[in-house]
């Protein structure tokens, strides 16, 4: 099978043996609680304030890495990308952030390293998202540091980060620094949620996690990455690769109502150098919304991004910007979260981001080979 | 000009004279306040806490029918159905807004049938939706009779309604007589947002009135109406009619990660007679979302609704979903809100909504017809 064809999952979660170990010392959220259940151990993960149903079940498929291998062989997925899961460093202090990042980098280096060959290819199996220690309190030389030893480990192709920056959020002046110092050292920045929107938000009734899940995350991604494009982060910093989790979120649907509203505030449309939609066609965005509906929409708010690059022709064809919004867009599956209910040979999370990729209106097999697994060895540099 | 080519705009609104007198009279918001600005009066309206700049100017055309009039024989707007804007009732007494209910429904049958005729038809020009008295503390009796007043006055053809209820939120048991006598009556209910998300979200930069309306809006709409499904409001009154502001938010673009979330939760699963996406096909979208894509995604989403329908064949082609889906979409303008900048013979908002309509891939003259006003006419049994 030729490199191009391969089946690459760059959302994919780990809590290191180190991290797994701090959770379990732990007395508050987000925190690893040992109970008994039937006899046996029960180990339940609480990462969020007021769980429902006692946390979630947890297991090796969270820091194992022989459990990650066997659901890739599972899948088909012959690479992952993996990343620390949230809330990850969010929590601590910063000396204690910036020794545990340092370590963990260091950790994840090593699990990549060590793991297996991909078959006919120099690469192995398993590459990573380093941490930085994004926290209150911190110093820029730190995470300046930090950013200088994830370039230098050779398995880490970017970082994944939160949405609240040093304090005050992504929209911070103060990550300038940051910012730059990532494009620079060509480190794709995944943007994943984990607080999503005060949870008055979802009333009194007992949805389980499903408020929360399906709509704060992706809201709290959608915040994130417009304050982003708001504070010309963008404009300053043209070259950063910043790849969003599942597929933006409500970004693309609300892209051109703020156009809109960004037009009506004279203040800030002062500001930025184009109009939203623009920026869109700057980011990445993974695969993992679970319709095919919803991706073929994503691929057509990339490309109309060229619509808004000032002196281009006006349209393109639908099934060309179709076809080239593709490019932007990678697989995922969000694994070892949402597995499934009974015991079965395949995800159904997996199975369904799958088979949404095959069955994308006017997507040809050159497009969701791309989106399968080509785009990720353009983006992490791995050919 | 045949009736079913006219030009309807379903989301448009209006402060009633008796309105802006409560308005006036008040010292918190929702208020509008006059000072004088370069020796003139100058009103302003404050309807959020912490309105940026002062607060939006405001003048006749938020209250004066001629106005209204104005507005759309500049844009060639042929009929309108025109509802209260936001925050309608929410921040009354139960007594007072049940008065005030029945004197604005009055107020705006008034409204609505000293408008002009309709040229070469037996309509006005102007319908409305009327106002239910959705605070807490309301009795059930008294929202059943506002029901009951509204489906007797002629030109009122649904509500409007926040996301709130009489308290706790649309999905609260308590509204389902509510829900059962405006199925029963016919009424189309709009759901059209107020609050957002709680403004932490938006951090500490200043980006006008960007933020709170390009996202948080929607995120309300689609978090209300994402309680309304869970419920199993649709499940319990399979005709109502619901109408969601702003092509439903983020509703569609999250609406398969919705569907994956609640299969992955079984004490929610179990509640629902259908996959979340099914609810989608029975729901109302207008086609305010200010771009081509937008509408297209929301159309396959209405469409792909059969998919999951029990017992049918499993795909469409994407063209006909894309067509049949129009048929749920309605145009609007939002105005008052939204005035261009400069002194200019059309609004840019307005030319933007309608241009989006225009170039919909995939949608022919029909299609266009059927959103620029001819589902219009069947939604609000007009002919």
């Amino acid at each position: 099978m030729a490199l191009a064809s391969k089946l690459i999952d760059i959302h994919t979660h780990v809590y290191l043996p180190r991290y797994c170990s701090l959770l379990r010392s732990r007395t508050s959220v987000p925190r690893i609680l040992t109970s008994t259940r039937d006899g046996k151990p029960d180990d339940r993960l609480l990462i969020l304030d007021h769980e429902p149903s006692g946390g979630r079940p947890v297991g090796p498929q969270y820091w194992d890495r022989d459990e990650k291998i066997k659901f890739m062989d599972r899948h088909g997925i012959d690479l992952s990308v993996v990343s620390s899961a949230n809330p990850w460093l969010d929590f601590l202090s910063a000396p204690e952030a910036k020794t545990l990042a340092l370590e963990l980098n260091e950790d994840l280096e090593q699990y990549c390293s060590e793991s297996p060959q991909l078959s006919s290819s120099s690469l192995k199996r398993l590459y990573g998202f380093g941490l930085l220690p994004l926290v209150p309190g911190i110093s820029t030389s730190s995470l300046l540091e930090t950013i200088d030893q994830i370039s230098k480990l050779s398995y880490l192709k970017g970082i994944i980060m939160g949405s609240r920056g040093i304090g005050k959020g992504l929209d911070d002046e103060a990550l300038d620094p940051v910012w730059a110092a990532l494009e620079k050292a060509g480190l794709v920045v995944f943007l994943h949620p984990h607080y999503g929107v005060d949870e008055k938000a979802w009333g009194d009734k007992d949805n389980g996690h499903v408020l929360p899940l399906a709509l704060g995350f992706p809201f709290e991604t959608t915040i994130a990455t417009t304050r982003l494009i708001l504070a010309g982060v963008f404009d300053r910093f043209p070259s950063l690769r910043l790849l969003l989790a599942h597929s933006g979120g409500a970004l693309p649907q609300l892209s051109s109502r703020l156009a809109s509203c960004i037009d009506h505030d004279p203040v800030v449309a002062s500001r930025l150098k184009h109009d939203a939609r623009w920026y869109l066609g700057k980011l990445y965005f993974d695969a993992v919304a679970y319709g095919p509906e919803e991706l073929g929409f994503v691929a057509d708010v990339v490309a109309r991004s060229e619509r808004f690059e000032s002196g281009r022709p006006a349209n393109m064809p639908p099934t060309v910007a179709r076809t080239l919004g593709s490019k932007r867009m990678l697989f995922g599956t969000d694994h070892p979260f949402f597995p499934p209910l009974q015991s079965t040979e395949k995800w159904k999370s997996v199975v369904e981001n799958l088979q949404a990729i095959d069955s994308v209106a006017g997507w040809g097999q050159a497009e969701k080979e791309g989106v399968r697994g080509g785009n990720a060895l353009s983006l992490f540099n791995l050919i």
